[in-house]
């Protein structure tokens, strides 16, 4: 067993931080899908939980903490009410959003690979499932509104690589017994800042090696829409 | 622990009835796709099956009532042979299947509602619970189907609102003590009514507040499609 | 408690390449959607274990094989690669990989079905959750891919049939008493040639009776896609 990571009541704030800004993404998603409030509601809870909730089921700590913990539960509620009222001024602090999704994406993909090792498993696996935890919530959202999931897409500016890389540094420092609060604090910056330059300089990863040859072109109208 | 909510006999057929008008709707919707008999059945027993499934999953409750009750198991093959053979008529009463769905709806929210708190979930855990066993099929249903869930949209009557007042009444019944076959049976029958009543009035959930004034809007051929 | 179906090794290596071959379609359709070598990466990890992970989670085996074993996790990463540098070549051997998709069929079917009943499900649980093991990655790829799944279509060659006959020769030989490394081998073989016939002949299943009267065909452009 790990010594905690962080102090349990830093962890939960940070959290509530994380569920609260992939909350806001969902629901301004719900937004331009034209839902009701509760398709909005839906949606925040979704993006904000589905990532966690996969890894405790694969974890097997049942009941999840998102059913356990009230404010897990309530902060896409706030959210997704804030979205409703206010939305054409979140969209127009979309900047603002996607620099609080980074530092969910963070925050995630390092708390989410310490619990997978703290519930015994391989430092493979963990940082697989930080990884899952960090983009499975985004991940649901889209499949909940039928679109291609953005994590998927080559249009996308690079969104899954640094969660691979702040849980890869997780597993390191696992591995060479060098996990404290300050090396996963560095973890959780360095995967934030990754997808912020990722965004600032529209990073995208390569789609298959010469796959133009023989391979039909899907539409452009459904490739960007 | 609470009492049992109904005799376990009793509780047994009105699980199986709403088992089976849930699988109608699934059944109906892969005719309405196209899909072959295999994809019918599918489509019923996911419909059917799975809103308590994703309960069970979450509170541990493993291997889940679906895969350990056979009657569970072939009552959504049933329904699937019926629609089948006989789809024409059964469409001619889709009257019949939304009272029927309705009251499925009624009895999933009151009794996911209590297994989720007899397994240990706090009250509001158990009432979210509660609506996602009720309307979680239905999702899933859509979610192949490749269909946006109708759960999320606004073009359609009132679905998640009466099961969430028949979960909310079971949760206020046990927190007051109060929870008995009457008042189950009461909340069963408030939920049934409610939503009996939003497709008789084709009551709506609100869209964002003044979403008009930023937003694209979808082409209305997807939105009503 | 069965005895082991296969020597462990042997079991491992058939459980190998059953991945390995799934991965391969599903990192096919990532390149035909013009995903990026992550999309072509996560969708080869879906399809190869979706259906195993599905099945681990519902009889309880957590966590579940996939995230255990490096092997598993490993090889679609492997499958990936080949078809993001290959792609070509591998899709003018699709006829190859159709073949080794119908093992991986016969092979996921079979041990699904076991591995349900080792942990204590009854028979037809046990055949329903060996299907589900076996079409579950499949279903899971066309729908990260936002399209219909190809089981649940009509126009598609037959593909659960065979995998339920597989799964039943299973359970009626545990029922007889009959299940050895040759009989399940054969069970193995019969879901593998069946699909194999269903390829080469184009089998399919019939759409609901009379569907024609009074529903409303899907457009074909749909159907066909």
């Amino acid at each position: 067993m790990l010594q905690q990571l962080f102090t349990p009541s830093v962890q939960h704030t940070l959290d509530l931080i994380g569920i609260f800004v992939f909350a806001i993404s969902g629901a301004l998603l719900a937004v331009r899908k034209n839902f009701d409030v509760f398709g909005i509601a839906v949606l925040a809870e979704v993006t904000a939980l589905g990532g966690g909730l996969f890894r405790d089921l694969i974890i097997g700590a049942v009941p999840p903490a998102a059913f356990t913990d009230l404010g897990y539960f309530l902060t896409p509620l706030l959210a997704a009410l804030l979205v409703f009222f206010l939305h054409p001024h979140v969209e127009r602090i979309q900047t603002g959003v996607n620099v609080f999704d980074a530092a969910g994406l963070g925050l995630f993909c390092v708390s989410g690979t310490t619990k997978a090792y703290e519930y015994g498993l391989g430092l493979t696996a963990s940082a697989a499932l930080g990884l899952a935890t960090a983009v499975g919530g985004g991940v649901l959202r889209d499949v909940l509104a039928n679109e291609v999931p953005s994590l998927l897409r080559w249009d996308r500016d690079l969104y899954a690589v640094p969660a691979m890389v702040g849980a890869t540094m997780v597993v390191l420092c696992i591995r060479f017994d060098a996990l404290t609060t300050v090396t996963s604090g560095i973890a959780v910056v360095t995967a934030f800042v990754l997808r912020l330059l990722a965004m600032r300089f529209h990073w995208r990863a390569p789609r298959a090696w010469n796959r133009r040859s023989t391979v039909r072109e899907e539409e452009p109208a459904k490739a960007t829409a």
